[in-house]
């Protein structure tokens, strides 16, 4: 192929996508169903109901249907701030010496910074669709509640953001741009739900965690009249929506060309991984050419790498449906690494079924200087500071890159690049002064994680 | 015209320009000249040469060339973050119930967060061109200093950044982006300079100021061996770089069949505004069709509205030639205002020539709160959140669209949205909580910088 290829490619807005791709229509096997913790049966449309609104629910238990249609309105608004940018890294290329070419998908040109408005958009879409008429959820990096509180006010939604206390502490920033756009935020634990009350009664201090902002805010949606509650990430509907990232790549690749062989995302809930590998995996799920796909997670909070396919609860106050997935124990507490989006002790069940089936060909477990690390070389060379949730896929880029050029290969790699460092500048001054800590749980501190799941009655063998 | 107008415009990487345009070559009268104010002369090419690079200098002098060809190299670096969008504002236009048809020039979506990644870039490279080995420059909130340190990171050229003391303390985070990028922050007022020194002796706590911090950049620079030093904003050599935002603006509207009625920018030192007007100020000083121009500037620190014509130094440690130019005097004492990007006692003198000849048509002066209320109503319609100096472009766009609204015309509005507020959370949080103020200076603090002035010999009868 002799024609240049450009820096940026952007579809026009005729281009972009009118469908989501659900990846489950082409998987042989599904992942096992949710489970309703109190009568340990699969979890029945009916039962979600009174936490996600109708459509939702529909497209979380949609196994069958290859392309579901992006509402007309959803549509308007992903055309505020997509196509995002498919980027050859030209620069990052030549600082590596490497034959590679290198592509990612670059979603944190958005004001909310990162890939969760694709979900976002739709979740308060379809709420207010039904005539829901207030939504809660929460955030821990501040990411998803940024993204939420831009589509609440787009829609003219009520929001309660429950932010993880020493998230909201050490993030004023965070919260401040929630509150711009309308959304309240409330620190959890709080004392406006039972959950939070019983974790203050027992920890006064607590600086709370995502499992407890959950419990919080799925307990204020059920008990609070015409309320739902939205999730970012994990969810088979959130890789729903986060398709468009993959279907969007592909088309564009297509356009110069271009097929990878390898496919790279970071992994903490699933939805920066799960949104780029679409449209590739649908060629390997059917048997046709496809790249390597590669997970990268932080060492720190290895759930795929060193915890186990199992069923375990979404949060830590276990009031969620049971997930079959890879986890560490919703009792196991994540080290303060800084990327806080995959601080998260479970994986999204699709991911999970599709690396236990052997579809996901490696996982791989980073520790976060060397994540920090990559993450100045990328910046300095391609002049975008990123998000260290996706810095996990850049130092993975970097290192396959490097292994081009040891080997002479002209490989094409491409990975998901879904948000930018702004609000993660504390994280950057640490890696730059050298107070950056890596860290690596013990198979003891694994193991205490792993009693959780012993618990669950369906985990035997454990 | 019946086809629909895309939300986002993307020039592709062919279309995008391959020349500066030098507005000045269509100005039938030239700004007076710069002026040595130890001699009291017009400046010469070389009287400038230890401060800026050649080329540079043959810039700021070249009142002839209508095109300046935009050097390979920064044409490469301009395409891994250009062509900006040009973003049709339907989600504003509809929350206005406006008839008119506003459109605006996305400068904020590169990781620097604004437009001074056009000028930034090309006086590294040519800086490095001429065997330059480092390079000094000030920063007040920090937009240009993470500007040009990710312009030097490319470049691999040495920087050091002296930021406003108070603002490095109250912007670590920014102080933090530039270091991530490798530039060297430097506090000022230091004691690494004489200037710095003598502020110090007089006030040893001084928080200091962009006026310290220039002189201290620029004595650094002309200290230091084969170390030059580099500005953002207020230079001709600036606006001729940042004359790329108004010719891609330009020929995006063109695509589209579109041309504007009015064309709006916020006015601090210039490169804004004279970024935006630049092809469509070319009609009007050759006497074609052409729009209206309001400058915005801050009601705080109204250079245009309420200062003299007058030749003033750029700086306030009073190091600089001196410019003929709308000022309040180097002596003025601009409040804390928080667009501290718009905080400068001066104004481009280009921009102050054409607003003195008439063809910039108007100026309007507004207060902070006003401009934060615009901010978030933009925010909310547009998903951007914009920068607190954009923001007042914003205002009067919102303001023309409102009486549109009122008399039922159809205007086209084009406004230039040069930077994102992800560094401004503390103004915003002070907008949200009700505790921001608005500052506008009385007819006798005005006084206290024309006093500055009269002292100048060539400002008679001020």
């Amino acid at each position: 192929m002799n024609r240049k290829i450009p820096y940026r490619t952007y579809l026009t807005e005729d281009q972009m996508p009118k469908y989501w791709y659900n990846l489950r229509a082409d998987m042989k096997d599904q992942h096992d169903p949710y489970i309703n913790p109190g009568t340990m049966k699969p979890v029945q449309y009916e039962d979600l109901l009174p936490v996600f609104c109708e459509e939702l629910v529909k497209q979380e238990m949609n196994t069958t249907d290859r392309y579901i249609p992006i509402p007309e309105e959803v549509q308007e608004f992903y055309k505020t701030y997509r196509p995002s940018p498919l980027i050859r890294a030209y620069n990052l290329e030549k600082e590596l010496k490497t034959p590679a070419k290198i592509y990612y998908k670059f979603e944190g040109n958005n004001t909310s910074g990162s890939h969760k408005l694709n979900s976002a958009v739709a979740q308060v879409y379809y709420a207010k669709k039904q005539g829901v008429t207030s939504l809660t959820t929460e955030t821990g990096a501040g990411q998803w509640g940024t993204a939420l509180s831009m589509a609440a006010a787009y829609f003219n939604m009520p929001l309660t953001v429950f932010m993880v206390k020493i998230s909201a502490q050490q993030k004023p920033y965070r919260k401040a741009i929630i509150e711009t756009f309308g959304g309240k935020v409330v620190a959890s634990p709080s004392n406006t739900t039972e959950a939070g009350k019983a974790i203050l009664a027992s920890d006064p201090n607590s600086g709370g965690s995502l499992g407890c902002a959950i419990s919080e805010a799925v307990e204020q949606a059920v008990k609070t009249p015409n309320c739902r509650y939205v999730l970012g990430s994990v969810l088979d509907q959130v890789l729903l929506h986060q398709s468009i990232i993959g279907s969007e790549a592909k088309m564009a690749m297509d356009l110069l060309g271009e097929y990878p062989d390898v496919v790279i995302g970071c992994a903490g809930g699933g939805s920066n991984l799960g949104g780029i590998i679409t449209e590739y995996m649908a060629d390997k799920l059917n048997g046709r050419k496809s790249p390597a796909f590669i997970a990268v997670e932080p060492a720190s909070c290895p759930s795929l790498s060193r915890g186990k396919y199992a069923y375990d609860f979404c949060d830590t106050g276990k009031i969620t449906p049971l997930a079959k997935m890879y986890t560490l124990g919703s009792g196991f507490k994540p080290s303060p690494i800084h990327a806080g989006g995959l601080r998260y002790h479970g994986m999204s069940p699709i991911i999970s079924k599709l690396y236990h089936d052997g579809y996901i060909d490696e996982v791989r477990a980073v520790g976060q200087k060397s994540v920090f690390e990559a993450a100045q070389i990328f910046s300095k060379a391609e002049t975008i500071l990123p998000a260290p949730e996706s810095s996990h896929a850049i130092k993975i880029a970097i290192d396959e890159a490097i292994k081009c050029r040891e080997t002479g290969e002209e490989k094409t790699i491409l990975f998901n690049l879904t948000g930018t460092g702004y609000f993660d500048m504390v994280a950057y001054m640490q890696y730059i002064d050298g107070t950056m800590e890596d860290y690596i749980p013990t198979d003891e501190e694994l193991e205490a994680g792993f009693e959780s799941l012993r618990e669950i009655p369906l985990n035997s063998g454990i």
